[in-house]
């Protein structure tokens, strides 16, 4: 399919047929994810495939019981990844300095990249794909059972396999809210109020307040979906896992 | 373009003729940015679009001098943006709590996933993209330039242009070095040197060790690419700016 169409037509599937991936389908895609850029063409990201069932059920309460990563035929974790980069290092008497944030971020940059582009293979052979941002939350633990080595870090995850579903396009804020024009142009309260206006009185919001018993959309957000007490803990945690990985050793 | 086919044939572009990128073609690319996955529909991210000469000269210094940041007709800022979300909250009296690290992972995430989204967009229009990596190292001043506020952080550069140059395939290690089945598979020193072997024999390496008096290539990376002491120095000052922009507060 028509990479422009592909990238329009995208949804996040969460529900699969059993069906697996054919080995050539998933090597192709896993292809298309390395060709994508890298810094100085390092490469140093890697992807964990994970097709067997026990490593899938022991990822699943790793990102909170979501059943998309035991139904899915196919679990790509990408990896911030230098410790490929610096066993070489090492082999070839350089003394690799990757051991800090800086790098941490090189390397999540690569992994990230990879995994746009493994995605948008996969939807042009009809796949469907779902991101799971659970994968920061849990950094540590998923490293465990994926038994990754020091200077390796999960940044995301990507379910896939034949959709067993429709969904319509997920709405998007109008262009505006995203996109600046030479400097970035900060938001009057009108903006705010008309940028978010569509969103706030759609019937997807209306369910969502009814849900959770509140009264509009930014406190489902707040309070339940992404809170503060949360975001503060699972930070604490993927930075410590970020020094045990050394990446903050500068 | 097919999508397989343009991520396939995907090359860093670092040279472009002057013809500008018309306006149509300029917010389709955007469009597709605006439909890669966010968490939780946040869209916590944005586009900066520099155009404007005199911006592209104030941020030619910041990406070292790389001649393409001018010569290009459009650079692209994407950076990870929790002001506008934050505004929104707070005009919906509801308490947000996204000044942690995992929030700024977060939000990045979103901005990385929509940077590639636009780069494969504007491959299958015939146009040329480079990331700069630079962006990470720079980040303060290039947020001056760009005038980003407080909640917003630049996490990469993308070029893009009409090519002015053909340049073949970069190489790219065996897909074993990058690929794990199931678990992480160690590599022995065997492994390593059958991983490097192709690139180290490569002319392209062999021109960079006369240019660069060395003896291997891992250490053109360590003691001239990609030194310690820049990554040590760029990771102080990115993470001092990321705690000024609001990022390091839990």
């Amino acid at each position: 399919m028509d990479a422009l169409e592909t990238i329009l037509n995208h949804r996040s599937i969460r529900k699969f047929r059993p069906d697996p991936i054919s080995d050539e389908m998933l090597n192709t895609i896993l292809e298309a994810a390395s060709r994508a850029s890298t810094t100085g063409n390092m490469q140093v990201y890697s992807i964990i495939v994970s097709r067997d069932q026990s490593i899938k059920e022991a990822l699943l309460p790793l990102h909170f019981g979501q059943k998309m990563v035991t139904e899915a035929p196919v679990v790509l974790t990408f990896c911030a990844d230098f410790n490929r980069f610096n066993l070489w290092c090492h082999q070839r008497d350089a003394d690799p300095g990757y051991d800090n944030f800086l790098s941490f971020m090189t390397a999540a940059i690569d992994a990230l990249l990879a995994a746009q582009n493994a995605c948008i293979a996969a939807e042009s052979f009809g796949l469907g794909i779902c991101y799971l941002g659970t994968t920061t939350y849990l950094a540590e633990p998923i490293a465990k059972v994926l038994k990754l080595p020091l200077g390796v870090v999960p940044v995301t995850t990507v379910v896939l396999g034949w959709p067993d579903q429709e969904v319509p396009l997920t709405d998007r804020l109008p262009m505006r809210a995203v996109v600046h024009q030479e400097v970035y142009q900060n938001f009057s309260a009108e903006e705010i109020d008309e940028i978010y206006s569509e969103r706030e009185n759609s019937a997807l919001t209306k369910r969502l307040l009814e849900e959770n018993g509140l009264d509009n959309l930014a406190k489902v957000f707040v309070e339940k979906r992404y809170t503060k007490r949360d975001n503060v803990q699972f930070s604490g945690t993927l930075l410590n896992f970020l020094k045990h990985q050394q990446f903050f050793n500068q």
